[in-house]
């Protein structure tokens, strides 16, 4: 029953050791160290290189670490074996923070007013539109967008989502697929990308999506927040679009490439705001106590949960 | 059933025009033109110079424009008739925008990622607390502390109340007076105030309130907001707390005087946020239509509603 701990970019040991702790008993081995291929029985996984988990006869499950899935399903070798994804209300909590701060940041000017306290400028706006008056648009109406919805509507936001396939949310307003895309984006001040990042989404922020935003909001022209992942918007039609007067400002957790290349436009681009792909941390305790729980339970013959659609990709 | 405007500050005919529209056939005056003293029976006010509801024989209410009354109750010549002042769930909803906005620019330490973009540094912080684990203190709990901590729990805040006589709000942990005072102190990282000013609560936010602020939370010592009234505050008491490391940040949307004048040292400090008093603008449709509705019920027969008690100050 062995767990294969296969982790890029962050720090294994933190996740390895908390394993080991609510597990024990169980060998947990990494890659690149010799290891009983025919041991392994489930994996957890963070953007591992391609091919990762195959050669393992007795996997059984492979668990991301992070609500999405995008890393494993580009992987040609992946197995046959259920995926999973996690569902963590702290991460779902941390998500919503950040999407709330930045439609604030947006309706309430604060950009504006760092910049008028550095020049010393006392000059107070008495044409401040309210929260019910700008319309937030969540593309993804998921575990995340729906808890970002809610609490946009708890501060005033007049909010409404899209999905893939129809959706009912208690009064929440809702478009779904192509069709209703176009009515969602004319009623959009504030564009909310939740995506996950399939074959259906990527590169759906482009200049036609953008174009189709409202222009007779409250808050100077439309305003992007992708906290979704970086496949989904295409950074040029971004720039574009806020060169142009299209996008009054693009508020970006996620990107095409991460790091963001020191020699990217969007870093010194007036109207961007930048957040290194930490809107929704995986907090380490929290995910592992969640994946130790599902694999008891497994053990114990009830189904998986949050088990991901091969077929959608998410 | 003339109506005196006694307006400083603000755009006058903006509220007189709308004055005019909703209680048609009324005269309405404003100071400095001829009138006839006698035919005054209600004055709406903001920042008037003392002396001006004087010599009104036939004066029955005075109604402020803002939901603070400080400006009135400071004059000597105040006739003894009714103060009232605005409860709008319009400005109640803007100004937890700005609490909300500003507690989660803290908590998720946006002004280090706008510094960190400019210097095109990607650094995530996978030692992020969640809202959960920080603690709010909200200095008063009336109409405006209430509606912020009800939303700041919804994005997860830890909260509590002080206010000054006991106050039982169904699920917020509430200190009342100078015997609950330290205890809530001890248990705040984001101290928010939203208390009127009054004999009581002048200068309140002092060294020695600051001094009593949690030491060990988790957004890197306690933070300041403040949205109530600039005389609440002892600006050089916050300025040594925030150079002795006593506070971490302030945020301050009112000021001992106002417009915050040139020389201040707050405007360049690198710890503080200054916006020019406009937390909770009054929107002049809004409380315009709640005083005639006051104004016509009270001719009515009804009792007159949000008269301020002249004792307490509030
Ligand atoms: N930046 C960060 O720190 C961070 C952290 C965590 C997660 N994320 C990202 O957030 C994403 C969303 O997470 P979640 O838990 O909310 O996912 P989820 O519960 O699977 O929800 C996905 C939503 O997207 C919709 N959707 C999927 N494909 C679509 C398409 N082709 N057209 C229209 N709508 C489509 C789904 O529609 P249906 O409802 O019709 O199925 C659903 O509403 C994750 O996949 C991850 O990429 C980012
Ligand atoms: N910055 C802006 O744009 C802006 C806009 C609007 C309002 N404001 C300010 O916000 C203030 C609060 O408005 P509100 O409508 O919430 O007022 P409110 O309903 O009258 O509530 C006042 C609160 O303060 C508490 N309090 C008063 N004196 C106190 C004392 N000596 N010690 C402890 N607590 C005390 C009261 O305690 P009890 O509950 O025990 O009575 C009450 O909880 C206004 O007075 C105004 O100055 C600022």
């Amino acid at each position: 029953m062995t767990i294969l701990a296969a982790i890029k970019g962050w720090n294994v040991e933190q996740w390895t050791a908390r394993l080991a702790a609510k597990l024990p008993g169980r060998p947990i081995v990494i890659p690149g160290e010799p290891y009983d291929r025919r041991a392994v029985h489930y994996a957890v996984a963070w953007k591992a290189p391609p091919g990762s988990f195959s050669g393992l006869p007795n996997l059984e499950a492979i668990f991301s670490l992070g609500a999405g899935v995008d890393h494993l399903l580009g992987d040609p070798k992946l197995p046959d074996v259920p995926i999973l994804r996690v569902v963590d209300p702290d991460l779902t909590n941390r998500m919503s923070e950040y999407v709330v701060l930045h439609c604030l940041k947006i309706l309430r000017q604060q950009m504006r007013y760092v910049r008028q306290q550095g020049e010393r400028v006392w000059d107070d706006d008495d044409n401040q539109p309210a929260a019910r008056s700008v319309r937030v648009g969540m593309l993804g109406l998921g575990v995340l967008g729906q808890d970002a919805a809610r609490k946009l509507q708890v501060m005033g936001f007049d909010v409404a989502g899209w999905s893939r396939g129809p959706k009912a949310v208690d009064g929440l307003p809702s478009f779904a697929g192509e069709d209703g895309l176009k009515a969602f984006l004319a009623r959009t001040d504030i564009l909310v990308s939740l995506l996950p990042l399939t074959d259906g989404t990527r590169g759906v922020i482009n200049r036609s999506l953008l174009d189709g935003l409202a222009r007779d909001g409250r808050v100077g022209g439309p305003h992007l927040i992708n906290a979704g992942r970086g496949g989904l918007q295409v950074e040029a039609d971004v720039l574009a679009c806020l060169d142009a007067g299209t996008l009054a400002s693009a508020t970006l957790d996620v990107f095409e490439t991460e790091p963001l290349p020191q020699d990217s436009p969007l870093w010194a681009h007036p109207r961007v705001t930048v957040t290194p792909h930490n809107a929704a941390m995986s907090e380490p305790e929290a995910v592992i106590s969640l994946i130790a729980q599902q694999i008891l339970r497994y053990e114990a013959g009830h189904p998986l949960e949050h088990v991901v659609d091969r077929a959608t990709g998410y």
